[in-house]
């Protein structure tokens, strides 16, 4: 990968405080970009709640097939109040994620000394959820009968293969493996949905067996919760469904420093197709266009991006210049513009 | 109610620290039922995994028939690892819930002042989950196909009805009128799960409109467990579903002094058969038959029991006893047995 030295770039801004933050993720990008001797060509794709008001479109499949043909993709957020709830979710950011088949949806939790933990003692917490991205309750496979009738009906379907838990089991060992504590966890609800929780479990002690350097343990979602406000720092990574790792990630993310920070991948391991990264935040409509929003998860997201095409060095650097930023953190107030000039500077530094 | 003095319980110690914090919860209803001028007949019934071992039994129709002719139910705890996972949980604890139609599963959290919380600064926390008992993921409506091949494909199917989520909105808004800050929160996924997340909606809002006194909101449950470490004390009345229920309250436990102290109620507000009492925690088979276990979450749980029986003044005393037993509570180690006598002392006094 390092001889290619002009990577592709599809670029969605999208709502609310995603095209702030998505400015300054691409000013760090291009600060380090030019570092170390690489290129981003961008194209910029209209998607989300403007779109959808003026055409009634969320993702054509033309568009998606335009998308498909960068290096990768880098999101900033989606969503809008004036947008029924689920057509961008469900039109847009899924239909990329499942289309583009991003199996790994990584997401790191760490908590940086000088930035305040909501918790009162969180230890040293440094830990990733490899969120599975493709299957579960995010499938779509629902209905509803009846509807608006005292007799309604509505279900969701979570659907779960061998083959989509495996890959990403594996892909979940694989990081425990290159990670000093190599400890794996996996997080479910085995005890109630029985069929999906013992195919995961089986699966889970099925490549444990590949791995015997590895420590695994196994939780129930709920229990899950308790520890990550308890002693968070007894997660190393955790392996996941797409409902549970929504829910935890959120809750991660939060006793972490917070949503401003969390960073996150929407990754293809076996690049079939481009990988997406994205903070883990929302669109924030309330703060919007008013220079409030961090962009720092937004930059971290494009650490993450660096990583997965293989320019590790430049990575690196965007990550070292969040962590001098975040520890120079006085409280004073800057804005998003203000943050992202201050972590390109270091990150080209 | 108050005519009748004489109340028949059904009693399920269960497994692990089940029959140890069931003796405590016994021993402090005795102790104010005296007070109060009722009595509670008993008859235990030997269910979890001990007979489970010895019968291959779980619950057979006939005993729950049997249980089904009290007044109301008292349960410790059920589970242990040596029976496979789901087989008690779905044919013992659940097969109760869903039989005796226990559609509110009432879980209550507080922080009192003088118990510890993992969260730096929590604030006046004091809300109540009602989490949706008889519906949505829990309804064991799921499959598998091709088992432990790797072409197996597990499913688990989400049932939501405008009956049984019309009823649990409508018991929620019933509470929320009752307390001072008249506060509903809608707990959803709803962008994701579009149609059961529109049904519970749609019924919100229904139902908000004759109770015009009452302030709404909605929070996808991502989003919820980031409010519940950030700021729980924005919270009043709580309602959700089966499966978002069972990991918010877990966590709601964990941030309000610990699963020790977290009790819940399984309750059929029609009254077509008998409601059960139980604490949230697990039978933590590790600590079990040592006495260190903390009753109270059980003890608290038998308070629920007495106020759905129409005892109040006799909940409120074991409530009241409860709270004075937290506040000396200096760190020293006290027993199972030394907490449930110290509590029924004063709450007979
Ligand atoms: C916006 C929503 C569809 C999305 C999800 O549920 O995955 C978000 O919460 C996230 O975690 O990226
Ligand atoms: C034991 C299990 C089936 C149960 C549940 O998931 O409801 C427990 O976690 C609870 O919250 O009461």
């Amino acid at each position: 990968m390092s001889e290619n030295k002009n990577f592709t770039l599809a670029v969605v801004p999208g709502d609310g405080i995603g095209p702030e933050v998505t400015t300054e993720a691409l000013k760090v990008l291009d600060a380090v970009a030019a570092q170390h001797g690489v290129t981003f060509e961008r194209t910029e794709y209209d998607l989300g709640a403007r779109r959808w008001h003026a055409t009634g479109e969320t993702l054509p499949d033309a568009e998606l097939e335009e998308i498909r043909k960068h290096d990768a993709i880098l999101l900033g957020a989606v969503g809008d109040p004036s947008v029924p709830s689920g057509v961008l979710e469900r039109g847009l950011l899924l239909k990329l994620r499942f289309t583009l088949d991003h199996y790994v949806n990584l997401r790191p939790s760490k908590i940086y000394p000088s930035v305040g933990s909501p918790l009162a003692n969180p230890g040293e917490v440094d830990f990733v959820v490899v969120r599975e991205g493709t299957e579960g309750p995010y499938v779509g496979n629902g209905g509803a009968l009846r509807v608006g009738t005292p007799a309604e009906i509505a279900t969701e379907v979570s659907v779960n293969t061998a083959y989509g838990v495996e890959r990403v089991v594996r892909d979940a060992f694989a990081r425990a493996q290159a990670r000093p504590r190599k400890k794996l966890t996996l997080v479910h609800k085995n005890n109630v949905l029985v069929y999906a929780g013992h195919l995961w479990k089986r699966t889970v002690d099925k490549v444990a067996e590949e791995f015997p350097e590895i420590t695994v343990d196994y939780l129930h979602v709920d229990a899950a919760t308790i520890f990550l406000v308890t002693d968070p720092a007894r997660f190393d990574v955790i392996v996941t469904d797409n409902l549970f790792g929504d829910i935890i990630t959120d809750l991660a993310a939060a006793i972490s420093g917070g949503i401003g920070l969390a960073a996150s991948g929407n990754i293809n391991p076996d690049r079939t197709a481009p990988s997406m990264f994205e903070p883990v935040h929302g669109s924030a409509p309330d703060i919007a266009g008013q220079q409030k929003a961090d962009p720092t998860a937004a930059i971290l997201s494009a650490s993450l991006l660096l990583d997965h095409l293989g320019l590790t060095e430049a990575a690196a650097a965007i990550e070292a210049a969040v962590t001098a930023d975040i520890e120079e953190r006085t409280g004073a107030v800057r804005t998003t513009a203000e943050i992202g000039d201050a972590i390109a500077k270091r990150a080209a530094g």
